[in-house]
């Protein structure tokens, strides 16, 4: 499930799930059968530095009540024990704690926004939570070059709030934007819906602050788009998950902020049809084309019955939404119409309407963000965050709701199109945990034999521990550990995730 | 020097310096006064495993004269020593070659397009050296999803034509493609003047296949846009001058191919007018924005009267050629009149001219690609390839002039303020190696306080390994080393470059 879709998700979950109350959540340790390495124990001399280390109110947090919000994830997956929570202000306070635990062999899980669905930022046994919160400054937005510089934890919807008052965006937008921090989305390399216009992370990030494991400050905070001087350190941490180094500044490259912006909602009679329609919108909305959702039948018709909403087409087996953004809307619109034109009068799509009115817009959009939503009025829902080379993308949907025949009531497919990530959706009254086992490696070993990823967006985490070598290679994997090591010798960061 | 220019520049230079034979060159171990590590040197034995692993014809060269041609570089930078090239045919025949020189600690040489400028792609010693010309199959071009599998040893410009042929092109763009090629280009992370419009290569690069120096077949041959299982191991491949292991298969994202084209040329007042016209044309040309270069008027003045060409406006202090590419003609040109009405007609820029011509773009880009050709008809002429923040991009020209004073007769700058990417260029009658020294020393302690890099394009290779410090800090360097011991721990990949 794409992270825009996530909090729309948690809206309606909110009524079963998020009113557990931590207890009631099974210990991480417990659920996924962890043993606790062998880290050493937090004692009275260390909190004694600690408070040194960061001497102003509420910068340590303390016991079991104080550090409850750490010790569990927002959908309730994941438990930790830890019942100690730094708050550094600054690199340099980072450093003294990393280094500090590294000579101590403490563990440290660290914290961002807390809005990851795979459990990476939640303890699992009694680490020390690192939090970035209050690392939240802004120290320069440059309109010319396009270039911000800020602290980790910056919550993102606040930056793009900064930006935009300089005519600029970020080349990233997430559902949880007013809670996700800019260093954890750089540290899971966030996707989001904008990704298929303006690229990842690894292409928009420039310049970083990492903090190592022994307190080595590794200052890489470029602001340059071309840097050719030796190894790009950088990309490694993007998407490290924190398991390498604690990201503490960020330097992103930020476009232009559109102003215009069109939808489109089409019906087509088969996924051939699709591919063809997704090829002419490449080539006709070109450089408006911002993106661009798949949904089918069943994903559509299930979000319209619990919406009680009026259908915006006739039905038909699949459906396109297609957004532009731009600046000239006069020419946006010319270039939607002509491309709607094109793909009506060529019979590649079979019906299809389009709009510029923003209440319009929302109401389209919303048929699309709330699949998840009704799909989790089932008792049980499976999804799977999948990227799937196009001219497959689809089959997974049909042989899954073969395999798993008379088990679920409901496999769908809906997802993002322009960026080969498709959510596959399994729901219905009843699951057992072997049926679950079961689905889990059918779609983990299809996607795997047509060489995609088991985890498009969302990371590994605690919880797809077990599943990273169906979309890596043994000698990868080695290599990556060969890699923690070389960073982490102590393995002291984020213990538990990734690698099992 | 970017390299679309470097080929234009060849031309010229030729008749100076390309008739070089090559013992006119001097061997690169004396000319920077080098050791040689201790490597085993090569046996009889050695050239009978590699026949036998080699069975093809044409895939062993032994002897000075069948080496020469892999012993200096396109500029005669450089002149290694090597008796030996391996050209072999697949990964396995790479990683037979490869796991047996680890074994046996000998020397190897990566060799691609050999269209570097820093000396990165020859040999010092004696080391063997490893030609990927035979691997160049293009496996497959997926119009749909835009992606293209292809082995490293193919030529961008033939890419480039495959690719035309499925309506897509390559997100880069270079002057040497014709002879360099893909794995080269990922190895040095080769920028080029699409750069501005569809970003790095650590964005479009979706997947590689690498040998290590143990033989290794790293398998990182993903096709997805989003692949979030692990660290991004590719990513540290791109850009590391073949010292972490051999590319030998490429996954590139390619956008859909432009149809229109448009220049402008404009004449400006200062460079604060520069910034204001960059930002308005990022605002008003948007998504169609491919090129915006910028020339002083030195540089200018240089190249006309080089080229015994008109001036296409009046004189002006700063000249910018931007170049819009896009889908829609008619749309194109509206945008290229909006934006060039509103920057006359708020006096932000002198004077300007427009043209979808294609003979009059191609007179235009002259202007500009002919700088570096008109600069090197001076007896001397050092260029520099900088990054530099945007509101100080064009300090370093007066800066360097004060410093030179009468050393040099010119002393001007141009280059891709798209991409915060300057070409300062010093030339003139004589220059001691004392004032040469001097002047490499200010130039990158210049860019060094500012944050900026030292090699914006072209790598670290040979030629600047002792410049490396001034681009990354001690503890960015001590990290690289710290990898490369972790990938190649007996340093048989590329000795000698990037590190000194």
């Amino acid at each position: 499930m794409n992270p825009t879709h996530r909090l729309l998700m948690v809206r309606t979950v909110a009524s079963q799930i998020l009113r557990k109350k931590l207890h009631d959540i099974p210990l991480s340790k417990d659920r996924y059968n962890l043993r606790r390495k062998s880290y050493a124990t937090i004692t009275g001399q260390d909190i004694n530095f600690f408070e040194r280390t960061l001497p102003t109110n509420n910068q340590v947090l303390r016991g079991e009540t104080e550090a409850a919000g750490y010790n569990r994830d927002y959908f309730r997956y994941v438990r930790g024990m830890s019942s100690l929570v730094l708050k550094p202000r600054s690199a340099q306070e980072v450093s003294s704690i990393l280094k500090y635990c590294n000579g101590r062999r403490l563990a440290i899980s660290i914290f961002g926004g807390n809005t990851g669905v795979c459990g990476g930022s939640v303890p699992v046994f009694d680490e020390i939570v690192l939090s970035l919160e209050l690392m939240n400054r802004v120290e320069s937005i440059d309109r010319y070059s396009g270039t911000m510089l800020c602290e980790a934890g910056c919550i993102l919807g606040k930056l793009e709030q900064n930006l935009s008052e300089e005519g600029l965006m970020l080349p990233l937008d997430l559902g949880s934007k007013d809670s996700c921090q800019i260093g954890g989305n750089v540290s899971t390399n966030a996707g989001g819906i904008r990704l298929m216009r303006y690229g990842n992370l690894h292409g928009s990030i420039l310049g970083l602050e990492v903090v190592l494991a022994d307190g080595t400050v590794l200052d890489l905070m470029s602001t340059s788009r071309k840097d050719n001087t030796g190894y790009h350190l950088k990309n490694l941490f993007i998407g490290a998950e924190g398991t390498l180094g604690v990201v503490t500044k960020v330097a992103i490259c930020c476009p232009p902020a559109t102003v215009t912006q069109n939808v489109l909602f089409l019906g087509l009679k088969n996924y051939e049809h699709v591919l063809k329609t997704f090829l002419e919108a490449k080539k006709l909305l070109g450089g408006i084309l911002t993106s661009c959702e798949l949904m089918d039948h069943s994903a559509l018709d299930c979000c319209i019955k619990h919406l009680e909403a009026e259908a915006p087409l006739g039905e038909f087996p699949f459906y396109l939404l297609i957004e532009t953004t731009g600046q000239h809307k006069e020419h946006d619109d010319e270039k939607v119409e002509m491309f709607l034109e094109q793909v009506l009068s060529t019979e590649i799509i079979q019906d299809g309407i389009m709009t510029s009115d923003p209440s319009k817009i929302k109401k389209i959009w919303q048929l699309r963000e709330h699949i998840p939503t009704a799909i989790y009025s089932n008792n049980f829902c499976l999804t799977y965050d999948l990227s799937l080379p196009l001219r497959h993308f689809y089959d997974i949907v049909p042989e899954t709701r073969r395999f798993v025949g008379d088990a679920a009531s409901l496999v769908c497919g809906f997802g993002h199109i322009g960026d080969s990530n498709i959510h596959l959706t399994v729901a219905g009254d009843e699951l057992t945990d072997e049926m679950h086992q079961q689905i889990d490696k059918f779609v983990y070993g299809f996607t795997s034999n047509l060489r995609g990823s088991i985890s498009a967006e969302h990371g590994i985490g605690l919880l797809k521990t077990n599943y990273l070598e169906q979309s890596k290679s043994a000698q990868s994997i080695a290599l990556m550990k060969d890699i923690k090591y070389t960073f982490d010798p102590n393995h002291i960061l984020n213990p538990y995730k990734i690698f099992n």
